[in-house]
């Protein structure tokens, strides 16, 4: 059996009711969607403070370190220690981080929600990166996706302000996540994915957020050939999804969206051969 | 007359048309707004990558430099010299940067648009900015500056997937910056304002992105009392508002909009009183 870290399950409040006035003069209640500051401590070193809603802060700094290529293998974590009285989470490993000085040295201020990541190095992983050419997605899993996300209970319905992400087996859903920022949601899918040993070969990934290159890296570092968002797709994040050989669906809502890129995965399926969603 | 620095007008084309398949399988034109990397180097030292659309390179690094509080004054700049060839921009300083080691040493990794920022000192920062108590707002003023954001050229309207952000005295537009991070939009504004000596105080802000506390620190930071946003609040952003004496709209589209914080410098009219937009 391999070796787990110990993790607390810390949790906060995740919603704050505020008082507002509309545009009547009018006095209203507000939801907002936290955003809580987390200071990273690595082997009692800082190395970062990131921002989050707070829903899963453990993954999200597991996954934090595992896309940052921070710590290679989950099994020289020993511990997660999240406290939200000091606002801070202090991970411990097995037997120190080699090289962590030059691992954190180069950063790289991306488009979306707050990670530096060291640009240099990943185009360089990138390149390395296959993604399961045989993986397939046909447009009524696509459709079941969208709508199992549509009927989700979420912190955003009530409040706004937060991105979903949220990874599939098929038309299953494996696990949702929230955040201020769509990064750290992606990053505690990634955190999740890695404590449970789990492949991206199978899965399709959903995102609230846009595609940008930074978005599709980490689609790519996590293994997954599908990626589907809400919104929309900048050059870049084309362009790495060319590069990684990645399949890309943006403006997903309904029964409408736009396939982008790795079309030799999708499997049409014209509309009136379509089962009606139930 | 004030030393300026001497920049380039750097320009690279902003969107790009690509190929997709929609829903039905039809092939159709779809455009993708830019995401490039500029990676900056002050003084021959290279600090960070940013991810931009590219519209207003000069700006966003003078802005980042400004809001990252790395150099002090504008004066210190020689010139600040982009190069799309090879995606880096040149800064050089008329005698060098004090501590840009330590400057650099304390990454923040906020929800936002890519950017750490050193936090612990920001909120140290914070709690001795001082916005103007008497600016006022009234309501036709607040939907005359929606109504020109509607009315705006740009590239989102074209490609989606940008941010804007804008400066207005008054009703007047005095600029309108996009970048595929809202962060970096306000930083190409700050950096603006940086560069022409000008004050935030009798002036409105308004974004298309979502007040996270960053965006609210970063608004304080340039002394602007008013902040406005079509998308929502967080909590931190609101706390940050609260500490700072901000005041925030959100939600902002045609004639709705809710108001958050600093509710004193606001002039409410009631709607029957309102002059339709001409």
């Amino acid at each position: 059996m391999s070796l787990r870290p110990e993790l607390t399950h810390a949790s906060v409040p995740l919603i704050e009711e505020v008082a507002v006035l509309d545009e009547q003069g009018r006095e209203r209640p507000a939801w907002l969607p936290g955003e809580r500051p987390l200071t990273v401590y690595l082997d009692k070193r800082e190395l970062v403070t990131l921002m989050t809603l707070g829903g899963a802060p453990e993954h999200l700094v597991l996954g934090y370190l595992r896309n940052q290529r921070l710590v290679e293998s989950i099994e020289q974590i020993a511990s997660v220690q999240v406290d939200w009285e000091t606002e801070s989470v202090a991970v411990t490993t097995r037997s120190g981080v080699d090289r962590i000085e030059e691992r954190t040295a180069r950063r790289v201020v991306t488009t979306g929600c707050g990670q530096g990541t060291v640009f240099g190095s990943l185009m360089d992983e990138v390149d390395t990166i296959a993604l399961p050419p045989d993986a397939r997605l046909d447009q009524e899993t696509l459709y079941a996706i969208v709508d199992t996300i549509r009927l989700q209970q979420s912190v955003y319905k009530q409040a706004g302000s937060v991105h979903g992400c949220a990874l599939f087996r098929g038309s299953e859903l494996l696990t949702f996540v929230e955040d201020v920022g769509r990064h750290n949601a992606v990053d505690a899918i990634a955190g999740w994915m890695w404590l449970e040993d789990m492949s991206g070969a199978d899965k399709i990934f959903y995102t609230t957020g846009r595609l940008t290159s930074e978005m599709v890296i980490k689609g790519a570092q996590m293994g997954i050939p599908f990626l589907l968002s809400r919104s929309g797709v900048t050059q870049m994040g084309y362009q790495m999804a060319k590069r990684v050989g990645m399949t890309l669906f943006a403006r997903c809502t309904g029964k409408h969206f736009l396939l982008y890129t790795g079309r030799e995965r999708f499997r049409h399926t014209p509309t009136e051969a379509l089962v009606p969603a139930v």
